[in-house]
């Protein structure tokens, strides 16, 4: 029985052991995907209390601890209500026992012991305790001072096109930055014609770029410029929230007829959506292949599944779910499309339905072409599979299926200055698989090659991925 | 290496065989989904042989059993055809050493040794010797007699909105009972307006509530009596039998039309049996709602798939299978609609295809709105995942995604009054599973703790979801 | 930890070590399903270079090893291109290390084990050395020699309508093969009626019946000419390519429409396709039933997904992934369809998305109908599933839902002389697999009859249900 959080926790064996402090826990972090704020990071931001950096407050906060608070019957008052600071992670504290197999239970925990020393099993007993102790500990425990204690060296945020980068130009300038930030599109406000602030969101990107966007042609340049002005603030790449893959692809004067019917104020089928969407994305995958960037789709998830807490709470409440369309098919007439033309950009595909990873690993690789180590890739365990069970199946279907040593490794994909430790938390998932291999006799016991695998997985092969053009 | 069936099978570590001693091996059983007959409850049904225990006689029998045997290349003759009740044994006897790794082999020769005595693997050699044992102790061996070996508390039986209540009734005069017995309402009669039976069972319900139905309004009318007098009569909970999940919303005008239409004999299209449906899903669910209910989705099953067996021997005989259909969207919509007016009532969904454990998992916590612990439960692993890797993969989806410590755990689903061992298998497995994360240092070795969320899981967190309202 | 590769490994215990040694390793292998060529196998095949054996030359080889390659950013010239052999075998060899976790990485050094003598991991710098030894030892191992040393005792090649079984003839009155050969018919041309060559195919069809096929009439009669033909030359089985599942029955005057309609150059639709393909699929299905044939299907592959290497390389390189389109209901209508007449052939299914395993084990047991042992199977992992977890899986699954022992077990599916080493990986997994039940006290220790199931899965099973018809 391994100690609870203990230096061998998740390493089940001696080479795992080894591996992990030797090849894993010292690599830098670089996280290509994630929604910390720029201002915060700029502004190096100071939390108040545990339950700020923790659960957040009011509708801006750490989703997947209110749903399980949620599930352990505590009443919306003390979660995204009006409870005060204390009396919400008190609850928080209460239920924690109940997430036993949970990963937040284990995340949680990591973060006490990592950055505030608290190495108790938080309950309701020693609440109040820990509270304090964490409340004074964050008088000091500043965003970038998080950061830096994880050796995060490289973080991507999560940017519209229609957001002005002023925090990133500040941040280029600041040389007391112990590590790199950089931009990354996310253009899902031009993709989603469906949604109910399309035309208003049409207008602000007018706005930006200084001209009335009123056609396929018009959105193009407007999206070329703001792709420029990304540029040039370092972004070199962008994610996607693709909640459904069907492809069609019609020609830009069919598109342009829904855009306009679109921004007429006129409802739109599902059939014009996938072909509006489908245009686009093939748009935006030419732009990225052109400025060699990196291109990340997630895909699959049915968001705001519950009509009246989306009413009462909004978007990003603990709403979303994993839905089961199928989703090779349509990735596969995509993809497909651009590389008719060879202009197919490097890609990441995360999957939020475990069902989906065997097919993804297996279509991938009908993408790889010799161009570039790993060109296409299957994403880390994302969101509902970011656990010990998702991560392990992620890391031994790149395995089976492709080359899992050419992995583009973890990302946090949070809100968090804290969430950093989930990277040692991936880390040890990944030596335990890789010694997996050795220990039944399936990989020599090749010491400097193990670590090395491990690194590049870590680190390195990220870094050549995203920073090496060409 | 593990003694077949010994005191620690299963139980892969010390904390794990602590556990179920201390707090799993000696719980009660709440069953809140079975098949067992009011009637032989009542009666105290003896069983003349093993075989009719076991394997049933005719067409009406443990069709778990039945597929088995005919995999094994055996003849229906000895299945459900004329055979001795003996030579049917014999035959089952002598294939069972086939069964490795099939959870009939387990629970058949658990079944053996706790209600029979028998330890020796059940083969063609000793069938006639074991048969003779198990037939002297079925002598005194009653149905009753079977439950309260098992330490069964409440047994939920499986009733239609016509039965009548009769045993129920009589049931709960009975003081002699060692449990207690309650219906639970399966309306399937109602929904599936497809099925060639469907006129002359609303005949049948209009003969019960004493006027003819032939509109939305009066069928409303009998559902809304019959549940009122399902409730006098203890009931509690429902159960769907939900083939496909798609969802259309019309209104009660419309479907009055497609009601109609199917009354008079008409085909009605695929289109118009989904309108129909979900219709009387929303109604219902309102119904439980208001009542304090527990609703309960079985999704996914293609029932009958072989039309020659069909024919030749009826439903439930062993020729279903689990079906592959998208299953997320429809439910969220039926769910969502229900939640618009607050009206979605505590439900369990039970899935038959293991790929849809990730995804429903995520679904379930979406409606999880803090109003009560564990409000929508994903299901026990159920029929064709109910199995050591099934329920492993269901309890450990349950933990990744949510709250394993609320689930409301095992039912049998059985129409064998000896199956209640399947519990003891359960528990076994889920002293493993929790055991699990404290070996890995996923969780502190608090052993009250742990206790207490195994004897939850048992019984304690079934019995306040169902017996404590509101 | 297990030595690489050796004597023990992948068994976990001293169980699985002993039914490995004493029930799996010398049983002998009948590979009903490969892609060997009957004049190579005729011939016997001498190969130059261990490249050409291995890796291939030009655009036929083994396309397993050439995705693997890309991904590792190796340029085409080095994998299908101009480059020498030895070039091909040192780029190969360099990005070996990188393959761990791949079941590529273990056959390869597999094969150079037990064909070669060599046991050091190959690498860059071992490369030339080793590429030296192979090319020796192969001036002495020709493809019969392969064979003979793996203990092969039966073949199925895999034939088409159109052609002419030569090779077959010279080999059954061949006094010096160790081994039989027979063909297996794959009737994919004559059923894929959207294929760009359709007309062509049945031009080549009616050139070898003797009279021009312009109806479904004449069709049917140069199938059932053919099959004829097939059978004189030993054929017991079929094969099929079952990219989708969708089932439509129509009569033969609306296919006979389809049909005419695409020799007459026209583009159908893809109900038609269905509706065409659906006619041919129960036709077949009888003319197998009726013969005592074994029918296989291999379901699901999405075919070159990449447009632009489908151009530049054509078919079979490595360019096709898993789909995940719903299967279940087709393939349940098209059985059910076949049972109605009571027609259905033994039948094995093979499926390509590992999502699928679940419900297609509980589909098969549906149509199980104790007329023979194990009638209907899921079959071996295949393809993008053949590997450690995936075999574990498939294993796992049988036993789950139905009968492990009656598994017909494990073919290649393979284009390469060398690939029998997967049957001694195969049979490892699987010994370990049935040990794990043993372990863990879920079945008796009992080595004779554990022996017997083992050595069944390995070769009797499938020697009877391939030989013993009726």
């Amino acid at each position: 029985m391994k100690e609870f959080l203990g230096n061998d926790f998740l390493l089940d064996n001696e080479i795992a052991v080894k591996l992990y402090k030797n090849a894993a826990e010292t690599a830098p972090i670089f996280d290509f995907h994630c929604h910390l704020s720029p201002e915060e990071i700029y502004k190096d931001k100071h939390f108040e209390t545990i339950t700020e950096a923790w659960l957040g407050r009011n509708l801006a906060g750490d989703h997947y601890k209110w749903r399980l608070m949620r599930e352990a019957g505590i009443d919306e008052k003390f979660i995204t209500g009006s409870a005060s600071d204390f009396e919400k992670f008190e609850k928080f504290a209460e239920v924690m026992p109940l997430f036993i197999g949970n990963p937040i239970y284990e995340w949680a925990h990591l973060e006490l012991k990592r950055f505030f020393g608290v190495n108790e099993p938080l309950n309701k007993e020693n609440a109040k305790k820990i509270y304090e102790i964490c409340n004074e500990r964050l008088k000091t425990l500043s965003a970038r001072e998080m950061l830096r204690q994880m050796n995060v060296k490289i973080v991507f945020t999560t940017d519209d096109l229609v957001d002005d980068l002023r925090f990133h130009e500040l941040m280029a300038q600041d040389k007391t930055m112990p590590f790199e930030v950089f931009p990354c599109i996310r253009p899902d406000g031009v993709l989603k014609i469906d949604d109910g602030n399309f035309a208003s969101y049409i207008d602000r990107l007018s706005g930006v770029v200084g001209y009335k966007i009123d056609s396929v042609k018009l959105l193009e340049k407007a999206i070329h410029e703001r792709l420029d002005y990304l540029e040039a603030h370092g972004c070199r790449a962008s994610d996607h929230d693709i909640v459904f893959t069907d492809f069609i692809k019609k020609d830009a004067d069919s598109v342009d007829l829904i855009l306009k019917k679109r921004l007429n104020g006129k409802e739109i089928s599902f059939e014009e959506l996938v072909i509006y969407r489908s245009y686009f994305l093939v748009f935006l995958g030419r732009e990225y292949a052109r400025r060699g960037w990196v291109n990340q789709y997630h895909i699959g998830v049915l968001r705001n599944a519950n009509a009246r807490l989306f009413k009462n709470l909004g978007r990003d409440t603990g709403i979303d779910c994993g839905n089961d369309r199928e989703v090779v098919k349509g990735l596969a007439s995509l993809m497909s499309e651009l590389e008719t033309t060879n202009e197919l950009p490097r890609t990441i595909i995360y999957v939020i339905n475990e069902k989906d990873y065997g097919a993804v690993a297996t279509l991938i690789n009908s993408f790889n072409d010799g161009s570039i180590k790993g060109k296409v890739q299957l994403g880390s365990a994302w969101w509902f599979n970011d656990h010990y069970d998702g991560m392990t199946r992620q890391l031994k279907t790149l395995g089976n299926n492709g080359l899992l040593s050419c992995f583009v490794g973890m990302v946090t994909d949070s809100r968090s200055f804290l969430s950093y430790v989930r990277h040692e938390y991936f880390r040890r998932t990944l030596c335990n698989v890789i010694s997996g291999y050795v220990i039944s006799g399936r990989y020599p016991n090749d010491e400097k090659t193990l670590e090395k695998i491990v690194r590049d997985i870590c680190y390195d092969n990220s870094y050549e991925y995203f920073f090496k053009r060409g």
